[in-house]
């Protein structure tokens, strides 16, 4: 496989508050046998720590370079696309899923423009109802439904497996078609866009603030679904700021 | 995924030599998560031991149930195809090599009806060439060339996602050909067949015993990659019986 892929440099894994170093190293590991290099780490319980840098085994510069921040919403701020790992996907609203080997087509079609954030959950719990909702897609792994205990750094090998073995099929066959290099919105952008639309929402009296949160969701799941790219964002906002703006229009100047 | 899947039964794990006690469970965990069951350990460092339970995480199940035994050919006498992992292709005789994808579908195509073992080396320096003669096909996972070190339990995660993957599209799409199905000689009979060639090799002068190696390896990868049947070995032997029985035929009488 070529290592020097433009791909894989897109990817960005994210661990959600892991609480074993030692997972943190052998995620790091995982990753760059798989050539991928870009680790983020959202409160980790110890970090840097002994024990992950014996299990990363050699793959220490990925510890080095990894970045530490406080939130998801820092970690995926310059990313265009957000994919949550889940074991189910048993929620009120359900998001767009994918198997691990769709996950890899998917992120090999759009990683050479875009860059792509597979966020992992905690050990014990996963990854909460609200984290779920920064994510435009869910991928799992096909499990025994009886014993579906998968280490972290073995999903992380998985799902990195899966990436690189598409993207070294994708590039060999492709040289990139116009819908996978379209610009896509970074999701702080669409966040912003998400903001002024619950807003919007709430000032058109469509939506109840005091139960604001499944409607959103709903507009979430469409929205992300979609991948909205810059242009596209910028008529969504356009026509927000025109419906607050019609609002406050005294009716007689209509 | 089914978990009552026939195929899966019957791969075969086996670990050589494995130093680290951890490394066996976290392989253990590997396999359950896949529907895998049956690990075989030659020689392992310290088994049972505190650290494989640890790592098995409730996979101690595929513990308590796994064989120990001395040797490779122990191990695999009830096999009816060995395949070895390996970084690497680069023997003197080359073993049909096939990546992880490519192994999975080839063991869901004959799992259902025959017994497969998958070998893992030593964490250090993987299969000698000896262990290697004993395997009809080798099987490499595409790594990064400048970090290639895949952990053992990662390794057999991967392998085992494959397989497990290719098993479940593989009796979704098909009843099973004749080809698939047809009754595989064992390792058992193979090798038994392999020592009658070598001496009748040896008897007929075609094989020099001072460096007879090269040869023999050169034969076990023809007829590995063949895949023998019963009633097929049957006859090779039958040959070679023939052939140094009329050896010792005093001449007149022929």
């Amino acid at each position: 496989m070529s290592v020097n892929n433009i791909g894989l440099g897109n990817i960005r894994i994210v661990l959600i508050e892991t609480s074993h170093p030692g997972n943190i190293g052998a995620v790091a590991r995982a990753m760059m046998t798989m050539g991928l290099t870009d680790l983020c780490l959202i409160n980790p319980a110890h970090f840097p720590d002994k024990q992950a840098t014996a299990m990363a085994s050699g793959a220490d510069v990925l510890l080095s370079q990894a970045t530490v921040v406080s939130s998801l919403h820092k970690a995926i701020a310059d990313c265009h696309t957000v994919i949550g790992t889940s074991a189910r996907n048993q929620r009120s609203v359900q998001w767009p899923l994918m198997d691990a080997r769709a996950c890899g087509e998917f992120v090999a079609k759009r990683s050479v423009a875009n860059k792509i954030a597979i966020v992992f959950g905690r050990e014990s719990s996963g990854l909460s109802n609200e984290e779920l909702e920064a994510c435009q897609f869910l991928v799992s792994i096909p499990v025994n439904p009886d014993f579906s205990s998968l280490n972290i750094a073995a999903a992380v090998q998985v799902i990195s497996y899966e990436c690189s073995v598409a993207l070294n099929s994708f590039q060999q066959e492709s040289s990139g078609s116009e819908e996978f290099t379209a610009s896509l919105a970074t999701s702080l952008d669409v966040e912003a866009f998400y903001q002024q639309l619950e807003s919007t929402l709430i000032g058109i009296r469509y939506l109840d603030p005091d139960e604001p949160r499944l409607l959103m969701r709903k507009l979430r799941c469409l929205y992300g679904r979609t991948q909205l790219t810059k242009p596209e964002l910028g008529i969504l906002r356009g026509v927000l700021t025109a419906t607050m703006g019609s609002k406050f229009i005294p009716r007689k100047q209509r």
